[in-house]
């Protein structure tokens, strides 16, 4: 199976220079990768650097502790929108998940999902999953069910706990999740073998790292 | 020594509940903390919990990862001042820093220091020193010497490192920066004793930390 085409080839780092930018871009092509998942103050460059090439531009909103402002974040997608990004990440407010206000939870990752129709953006909701219990992902899922997002991804990567140790939360989402919402797996996935894994036993579409797992290698 | 108005106490995690800042707020009046350092979504309901008491109210911007544009780091801190926020730690650009793009750190730290001043609002600027070396931290606190916020802070504490483990980079602000500007250290701050050494030896005025380090336990 040709990996390269389930890889969103990702670098978050709060320190990464335009050279690493530049680098991973270059990857990406030769490498045919589905996509570049990059700071927001980066996707300007990147799509200089991958014009003319297939690989898509994605970043991240309200990453990654999703506790700024709904207001806040629809400010930074509609810049990023702007700027050229092709696929949007969006973290979602888990405090207000916590306190089961789950209506404010909807009214969020509708109006950004609104938000990323209208400009034919691919949207991803980050629901965290490493720090939710079953009762919460199967919520979670089944109001992305309604509001209809393109993926739903288990991770920022951030919170220190490995989406690979906790995988039965990834057969769970997609036992939830409508077959049309796809799945993004990431933080954590280091090896092809777990990205094999993830794609062809638990109906996963995309995995997010910043390994190069392509098949050439 | 009465450790307490060194203290900003803080919960900063991406689950935290309504529950959680309301016990830190109470906590924090009890035993005179100067400020709670919160998520901005639970500004306006700090204001409520902390009416009537002394402890200040403080938040972030651009947090953790600073990489946010500019636009978007105003805009969060417009609306936390808006809330009533008494003072803002905001996280630099370090890919700017990084890519030595000295004149677009510094225009963003200006912008947001301007808009702090016009409010009576206390600026910090989150200069994340683990990841810094000598020369970029000189030259970030010469920077912060032109620009002239009340505060320089190390860290985050996203990181993974502690900045207990690199003190000397502490000193090394303290001995760049104007007598002016205070230091707030955080990241890794778990003990009184630790808390004790950076305000008796290292001339810091403010300790970021989750523990309660009060000198009444």
């Amino acid at each position: 199976m040709e990996i390269g085409q389930y890889i969103d080839y990702t670098i978050l780092r709060p320190d990464t220079t335009r050279e690493a930018i530049k680098s991973l871009c270059e990857t990406a092509i030769i490498e045919n990768f589905y996509a570049v998942c990059i700071p927001p103050i980066y996707v300007n460059e990147a799509v200089r650097f991958l014009r003319a090439s297939s690989v898509a531009i994605c970043s991240v909103v309200g990453f990654p502790l999703g506790y700024v402002s709904t207001a806040a974040k629809l400010t930074e997608a509609e810049s990023l929108i702007c700027e050229g990004v092709e696929e949007l990440d969006l973290v979602i407010n888990l405090c207000n998940l916590k306190n089961g206000e789950w209506e404010k939870v909807a009214s969020e990752i509708y109006q950004f999902c609104i938000l990323c129709r209208r400009f034919g953006v691919v949207s991803k909701i980050i629901i965290e999953a490493t720090l939710l219990d079953t009762d919460e992902i199967i919520k979670i899922c089944n109001l992305c069910n309604e509001v209809n997002p393109d993926f739903v991804k288990t991770s920022t990567g951030f919170t220190g706990i490995s989406i690979v140790a906790q995988k039965e939360k990834v057969r769970l989402m997609r036992d939830t999740l409508r077959e049309g919402i796809k799945i993004k797996v990431s933080g954590g996935v280091r090896s092809r073998e777990e990205a094999f894994m993830f794609i062809q036993d638990y109906g996963v579409s995309r995995i997010g790292t910043s390994g190069n797992l392509s098949s050439k290698k």
